[in-house]
């Protein structure tokens, strides 16, 4: 927080805001109280989700949830897992649904740390961010709304925006001083509405689902499994859930269809029959109706997500879509994520403040291309199976295995195929900015981005296995870094007989005054512990050192100067696999390279490890291309 | 619980009365208390484990807790996890220590799912114990002791115990009717004297140990990982712990001392001056010492483990040995958990009442290899290292890739290595007997274990990757059916167009009538939910079905018949790696196998999968000679 405020302990003064207590504000508001910043957290509910709603967590948020130690308590509840999906369409010849293929929801191109969709009741997703607040004494404060918000940083500049809440049975209120404010109240956001800000619907067409979450007992081979069903009686779309519950989606009525209405609507008991005759020839019968709701979803997006970059927008109070990729959450979860740490940076005195203008574009964009996936996707999921005689005859040369019809694949699948990378999270991926480098970028030299790299600044750091030397464990090296709002430098130290005076070099530039390393170093650097694993120096660094060498043959106190050996638990061995982490990312094996990686595990800038003050040098005009302090000028020792 | 009890419901009447609380009563009160029997549980303690005592979980250990479902409440306390050991050893010339080798605690040649040691503190995992039998309304009645028992079964052939316990203050005491007792009180076991059980001391020589857990600060590079360290001023074992704490063995005294006295003790002052000498030229300082202990050990062994197959004992009561090689806890697990099956077994009308004889010579062998084990890496431990002079030169040849030195293992290396099968549970291995097959067992036939299995009754079920038909999730075969007290039969289908016959006569002979699958069928085999996943049939057997075939060419209503069919949900591919698990086994790919695994996941008897009656007869055979009914006589159709 900042060090210049002295409002900070007024009861009415807040660091932030949070309005909704859904995925988006949730995953903000446990990000922000875990960093020490003071939050009003409201919702207008009286309790979490208590069924139905949101509950597919893709491979990318699953490793975000890991990295900030929550996935153990999701597992815990033991969700299904969708590693596959199987297509159901109706046979060449005769009545009824066949399987015409099954493909892989996160196919190993994709290099998934998990990969398959981990589908879990959202109430249950939200009480986990819950006690994990309750640990820093954030508690949601319900059931009450926002009634009103102003914000004018010329009137007051540390706390520009005041907000008025007020229980929802009106018998209490409160007016809040705060620095930020967020609306993650969901698709009907008042926040958004007292902007102005316009909602720009990409696809004319809505259309209205029916979704239903229950029990069942039936003959449905696939029920355990994600499954699109299109029958001559309807198209369905079925989701394995926790405790033997299956989730059907089913499209009641379309903007396109003549008698169209917003409100039409379907009881449980019509949208089970028409489901019956779907699945037929199998049988489907409810043993248990957890939850059943028809709603009309039109594709829309926010025109902007902050008007002031002091109210910000997220979630689906930004982008609403179907629900047939699982992504509403998911995108949730990033968009606050994204924040999270750029409100950080900024109120910890790290970043400039433009940095928060970063939010939006990286996000609008990726909602962009969400809703024009969603767009093709869900028009091909609700249309009618093209008719017998456009399918090709089966074809031999059919190169999925997996297809058991042997038939070309249709258009759907096709779309399905492409989108898998994107509806992992995986290929989610940043335009250039300060944060992602490319050749517009201030930073410039022969050592930035050296032309053999894999990495790709905006997308996300690669997975890859290492060996950690202290105690010999197996380490998934993109995950040693916990979610800490730290910038995550990774040495990588090719050949410690080759790279010695690099990194000599490197710790002595970073030890430097007025670089990147020490212009932020932790006021306590005195008395920080030991123990400290990721934070001995800075908050805003993490540093980790990868050899390519065996474990055995390194010694941390001999192999690294003391700058990096001091992150001794950060060390590892890039021994495990055949194909190293170095080669797997294009790095050096012999010379290495630096790789800065965004606190949000995007990758930033790479560079090579070089003897010299090249690689510092490069490193300080990364950082001082957002950073709040002059970077790099002072040459004398610390 | 026998069916037949009327006295059941008494309230001073119950199924087994457990003496103490630790490792191995809970295991026994836990899986006993799962399956539904009324437990008195007492221990003398006030509480839990405060601090100290075991922490070591071997991986044999940490399957068994995976298959309980205890695991992640385990690994929930981020335990430390041993991969590697290192050996620290004089140096040829000079003074001090150097790392002469490492070795995997747990090599690949093992096979295990997690190759590693879990170290935790007791206390911690105890009450992972205790959580799980509070779900099932059992509590530790603390602190009581017992003060006597009787035992006749001439008497009182259904409740032949009598037990008298009292509070340990003398302020109240209850006297109780039980069909078992079970002393698992530790090395001064009052059962075992009462019974007047001698003990066995293998090895003569006593030693005095000091153990010292704590935080420390230090620069020696293998604080996290297990050591053993030999100097010229001592020797000391390393393990690493959760919390950023380490524990540290020191020998203070051995019998074979010229002033030996086993009342020889040590203040942690003089242990960590000591430690100090040591370690040097590294140096270590205590930040915080959490527990400090010496006590002397004898390696002993308990000459029976029951006398009359009603009164048991276990754990440290029947085998106490040095603390090195981690085992005390792991093998007081596995005495627990196999008495509980046998018990259930017995008490449920399974199997007849000599199958309890099994539990003596089953658990008593392996406290035997354990001691003779211990004694010889004990005193190795010990001993001081052998003079320069002793110890080869440096040799190219050396195999052992991490052997940093080069120089010729030693003894110990030697021992060590020899031992890491045994240690990590993966070698424990049980005699012939009714259960565990052999040439002399009663059932024999041309289809009995066929020459090609690599499975060996009495040895673990191998550990195996498929995949599960259903869902397409990834399945750790050995773990997929859990400790629930029932036989597991594998069916290695091999290729579906091969074995379908075999199939066919498999599932229609276990449906006759007489056979060891009907014989013991659940009486509320007609309202058994369809969700039932494990023991649709019968409480003594689940069933999966693993086909060597691709999962999307199966099709479980098409391939299996529709008593294997039921279990749909343990039906597997094996197409997850280029060596199959049916290869894996040595099971014919083509026509498979059936395997029968004890409830405790120990392989009993592998048949060949064959056309007609064969197969199910040696099953008959099998089952037959420990089942309380005459089985497959009775020839008519079900």
């Amino acid at each position: 927080m900042a060090a210049q405020t002295d409002r900070s302990a007024l009861s009415d003064h807040y660091d932030i805001v949070i309005v909704g207590a859904g995925p988006v504000g949730l995953m903000l508001s446990t990000c922000l109280a875990r960093w020490g910043y003071k939050i009003k957290h409201i919702d207008n509910r009286a309790e979490p989700t208590p069924t139905g709603r949101a509950d597919g967590i893709q491979p990318r948020s699953l490793d975000l949830l890991r990295n900030m130690g929550l996935k153990s308590a999701i597992m815990a509840h033991q969700p299904a897992r969708v590693y596959e999906v199987a297509f159901w369409d109706p046979p060449k010849n005769g009545k009824g649904i066949v399987r015409t293929g099954t493909w892989a929801s996160c196919p190993s191109f994709i290099d998934a740390r998990y990969p398959f969709t981990t589908l879990l009741h959202q109430g249950l997703i939200e009480r986990v961010f819950i006690a994990d607040l309750k640990k820093n004494a954030v508690e949601v404060q319900r059931p009450w709304t926002i009634t009103g918000f102003t914000s004018n940083e010329k009137e007051d500049s540390e706390y520009p925006v005041t907000v008025q809440i007020e229980h929802v049975d009106g018998t209490a209120s409160e007016k809040i001083k705060a620095k930020y404010l967020f609306g993650g109240e969901g698709g009907k956001s008042f926040v958004r509405d007292q902007l102005k800000i316009g909602v720009t619907h990409k696809d004319p067409i809505a259309h209205v689902w029916g979704v239903m979450d229950g029990v069942v007992n039936t003959d449905f081979p696939d029920i355990k499994m994600k499954c699109t069903i299109h029958s001559e009686h309807g198209s369905i779309m079925v989701i394995p859930r926790e405790d033997n519950m299956v989730r059907l989606y089913i499209q009641i009525a379309s903007s396109t269809d003549a008698d169209w209405h917003p409100r039409k609507t379907a009881t449980a008991e019509e949208v089970q029959a028409s489901a019956k005759k779907i699945f037929a020839p199998y049988t489907i019968e409810w043993e248990r109706l957890e939850w059943f709701s028809v709603y009309p979803i039109g594709q829309g997006i926010s025109d902007k997500y902050t008007l002031d970059h002091r109210v910000f927008l997220g979630g689906d109070a930004c982008h609403t879509h179907s629900p047939k990729a699982g992504q509403g959450m998911n995108t949730a979860f990033l968009d606050a994520q994204n924040l999270a740490w750029k409100i950080h940076a900024v109120e910890s005195g790290f970043a400039r403040r433009s940095l928060l203008e970063t939010y939006e574009p990286e996000r609008k964009d990726v909602a962009e291309t969400l809703l024009s996936f969603d767009n093709k996707y869900a028009k091909l999921f609700s249309q009618r199976p093209p008719p017998a005689s456009t399918v090709a005859a089966a074809s031999a040369s059919a190169t999925a295995a997996t297809s058991t019809a042997g038939q070309e694949e249709n258009e759907f699948i096709k779309t399905f195929k492409e989108s898998c990378a994107f509806t992992s999270g995986y290929g989610v991926f940043y335009k250039a900015n300060a944060l992602n480098w490319s050749a517009a970028h201030p930073a410039q030299s022969h050592v930035v981005h050296p032309a053999s790299t894999k990495l790709v600044p905006g997308r996300l750091f690669m997975n890859a296995d290492v060996t950690r030397v202290v105690d010999a464990n197996t380490a998934h090296l993109e995950q040693e870094v916990p979610l800490n709002g730290a910038f995550r430098l990774f040495v990588f130290a090719g050949k410690p007989s080759v790279t010695a005076q690099a990194l000599r070099d490197l710790a002595s530039g970073m030890a430097r005054k007025g670089s990147f390393y020490t212009a932020y170093t932790r006021p306590d650097i005195e008395s920080v512990s030991h123990h400290e694993r990721h934070n001995p120096h800075s908050h805003f660094f993490t540093v980790c050192s990868i050899f390519a060498a065996k474990r055995s043959s390194i010694e941390i106190s001999r192999d690294l100067p003391a700058l990096l050996a001091r992150y001794r638990d950060n060390v590892y061995a890039d021994d495990r696999h055949a194909v190293s982490a170095h080669a797997k990312m294009g790095l050096d094996e012999e010379r290495g390279a630096v790789v800065v990686v965004r606190p949000d595990g995007y990758t930033g800038f790479v560079v090579a490890l070089a003897e010299g003050s090249a690689t510092v040098d490069a490193l300080n005009q990364y950082f001082g291309s957002f950073c709040t302090k002059k970077l790099g000028e002072a040459q004398s020792l610390l």
